[in-house]
């Protein structure tokens, strides 16, 4: 087939944010897929809990409606998985959200997993979606490091201990076999903690662009009737 | 207890279907309760499925936030509860939403009940919220009569033809025992449909606005830790 | 709409429970509902855990009935929902309990409760009222206080002391964002922890017997078929 | 062992239906198993729905209490489980429900069940304990007959025909691969409809009855802590 | 009725287990009631875990195949109901799991149990069926001793201290009612464990041998349509 | 990253079943994936239900390991997913089959569908297996065509006709947005029949294909901890 070209787009307007997802793609995806990147300008800076992510939408659909058609299938670069829903009923091309993503991804590789995210804010929308998935059986439990989505920019070593105390914990008193990383800027922790904890440590992006590829690879569209069918006026 | 402040927020522009609600809730306020009326204008005239839902939330946060602190509750008067855990977030008073509403209601009412909506197209979101609220169980279908809301506002005979048919198929074929009007544009016609049947039929409005008095009376406020603390930047 | 008529039943027989209720209920009710109070005498002084339920049943149905058509709507004031079933098939009005009034408020303010309630041996039958109502997944946990509902009586400050060490530990083990309190006895200290704890502290007895003047004003009543419908002989 | 003594306790006032009962107790118990019947006078002649449930409780447990200890297990042959929690609560030997008893049986036996009863109001009860239970995801479907279960006493072939069409319906319609009758009336029809339809049709009697026999062989007792813990004044 | 036959099918390999189960059975069975013990020869010496069920299930049926039809009803003494469902569909007799069983009989006796087993590899196995029998409710934790089957040959008293070590967490920490021995190997420890804790210990192997004659005595069957249907080729 | 190889294993013993498979596997594989073809030679020579399932397991896991370590993933092209949690306990590189790929790719792109399969026989395993995926929310039905594997193998019209009905049936009876192919033999008429309905028709090699892909291009291995964690002995 001919090369794919994903549109990954940032809920929030962090451009950095955005430089770090595009990274972290581009070290996962085929040589020959295009990323095209996009930050919801106009956005707040981070995407923390129901208030924020409802404040994204429709900067977040407006980025991915004027590149339409830009691509063959769209990643949606926030774990709480922002628009996700509206965004199927916007295009007829898949989309996909890293927090989605990493939660099916995890279900492929172990019995039961848990997540750590940022703020303790953010846990509730986190469970939720996994209720709404049909995973929340599989999840031991959504767990807060309480380190800032925006202190993670500062990737420096006091920020992975933080996590890295969470992971512990789950691996001790969650029974959890694998854990998934509840945060786009968590990423780049991604390779040091598989290597630090030996089970697998599951980033969203990594998740999110790659089962992108597949669906386009298999050809296969969004559903157009029920729930994701077009708006009309 | 002094007089109650409502505000009523209808999250799409529609003007007619905001003075529709306020009339709606009129008639079932207590005498001394003041109903706030707002209408995000700016937002898509009727509220039809996952996209509309999404392009309508900053309207409908900014219209809650403009009057902050107007009112003693608020009431979100569409029937997917547009914005609901967003709002929380947003303000310290109770909020509900009409959807959430009816549901509570009629399982305060009957064993099982079926909800009659406009679109199919809007099934999924509100099976959705019936999974997110724990509610599924008590439903035994969401139907869509295919009347588009803005339709319901003619209010014609041959519209609520087509809710009452589908209120005869739920009495037959789901065992429902009460039925949920799933749109704020059904309103007007719940005492006849009432009459009709000789059945419960629930209308989201007459719920919320009652319900939000409840809670507005019984001194409770919004938790605002966790899911629904406040945002901080 | 005309003045409302609640009636307040209690299952037990302990007058001064009853009246407990009554004062509770007076200071949510509106001004001019009038409370119309009901003990079972002859039933057990307070009901823990099921045996005391069965006991307990046709007692409360005789109060009700004796009185029937006697109240616009009737609050059964026991948490763990005495005959609430066998209630609504009896009558026609609508029927609400105090625990099932205080799961709804609790959804409609937090995304996760707790609830404290008294001896360890209660806690399994207000686990299968949440599973019943759909309300589990919300529920962290049901807390024994292990003071005896008689104990509360007493109200001293050493019971406080109990319940308020649960809902400590509720907050920092469970993740609860609100305190649902377990047992009609604890109302008196609703406004006390609501304060120390700063968080929602919902109270049985407030919420129903304001969520059933919400549905009296809404015009609702149960309905008459299926699990609901009129017992024939 | 020695042999053992069953208490077989209809929480109906119908004597008929209790020699019913006992009849089909003496057809699958062991030789030497005392057969005890009691049938529970003053309480209502049928037990359908909600209501008649509450009112059979007292007299249900006070035929038990004046028998204790006077079986190695109890049988209560209602086939909503009247008072089952209770009587757990009440003794410490064994208690089994012929509704549960039925359900998990079938379990056993098949992937899928549905279970035919008597009149439509008795089905929220069942289904209420089907998920109570945890086995609502095997059952397809709960049918009426709308046989009232005291006609059941006539036994002749129309009765007999109503119940055969449902069973019809639910292997064709519900992918019943077994069918749980759902009313100690029918069980003399247990034998014919088996081999009419040539799959399992299972009556709760028997099934509660070799279970009673099957706990008291394995030497279990009902656990005095928690939600059965004895009652204490 | 005449007397019956029992086929205990031990799905290992390892001899003195089958003779562990066999007296288990023994003890608790029908004076009458011949058990026709089977060691599945060339199967692993233990099952723990997914990998040793897979391995171990052509093993099985072929044993259960060439005995055939050589029992009223047959017994699987592993305690992850190894090839339940396969067993099934493959003779007309009912087929019963010692998991199963004792899942079963704990939901009769107590609110809530707890489940200890050997090793945690097996615990994934163990909840994914609970799920599947709908028990998962039911059971508060599954523990892992990490005693390994085999070791539990060995019976000495610091392998029964590490069980008993888990039931006393499972008491305090998991309101657990009753226990559930999650494994066959621990049948020898269970009138010890009963009286030393006071609440209901539950084996498998004396679960599933008496509720297996319940079934026979009943008169039930296999269901032989839909996934229990026979094989053809 | 260097290319791919991916194991293809059947679990019957088929060998034109394995070529369709890998045919349809390389009409989306990467171009320079390799893919490995396996045929479990000695097992059935089709898996329709669980005595197929439970008769191919260690030859499907011999496949596995003789070739070991000899792929960076592996695929089970059989629907039910035969053997899955053993291969992931058996090997460190993921493991996914075709049953559950196909669900979690239809999970991404509609909101509800249903999955035709080849005989009744097999529904109920399909419907375990969704229910222990956390998916059987998402699927309205699983339908039996009633064609037998071998006979999809005719490939002809009579037989694309079967499937097709159930399609037909499935979106205007059930709501499906999407349809799920049940049978690996199923694959060739993917493309025709999404043509035809104008909706996502998923099949499962294609999915689990691209899906094994992805997990190995984001660099995940199996949790070797816990249910997955290597046998000993």
């Amino acid at each position: 087939m001919t090369a794919m070209r994903l549109l990954l787009v940032n809920p929030n307007s962090t451009a950095s944010m955005t430089a770090k997802a595009v990274a972290a793609a581009r070290k996962v995806a085929r040589p020959d897929t295009e990323i095209i990147p996009a930050t919801s300008t106009g956005n707040p800076p981070s995407i923390q809990g129901f208030y924020d992510v409802a404040m994204s939408l429709p900067g977040l659909l407006g980025e991915i409606e004027k590149r339409s058609p830009g691509g063959d299938a769209i990643v949606i670069t926030c774990f709480d998985d922002t628009g996700l829903d509206a965004a199927r009923a916007a295009v007829d091309v898949p989309v996909i959200g890293i927090g989605e993503a990493a939660f099916h991804a995890a279900s492929f590789l172990c019995c039961r997993f848990s997540v750590v995210t940022t703020l303790g804010r953010s846990v509730p929308g986190i469970e939720a979606n996994l209720q709404r998935y049909g995973l929340a059986a599989r999840c031991a439990r959504v767990r807060a490091s309480e380190v800032p989505v925006l202190d993670l920019e500062r990737g420096d070593s006091v920020v992975v201990e933080l996590v890295a105390d969470q992971i512990e914990s789950a691996m001790r008193d969650d029974g959890a076999e694998a854990i998934v990383l509840g945060c786009a800027g968590m990423t780049e922790m991604t390779t040091y903690l598989t290597e630090r904890f030996g089970i697998p440590v599951i980033d969203g992006v990594a998740s999110a662009v790659t089962f992108a590829e597949a669906l386009v690879a298999a050809g296969y569209k969004t559903s157009k009737i029920g729930g994701y069918a077009r708006s009309i006026r």
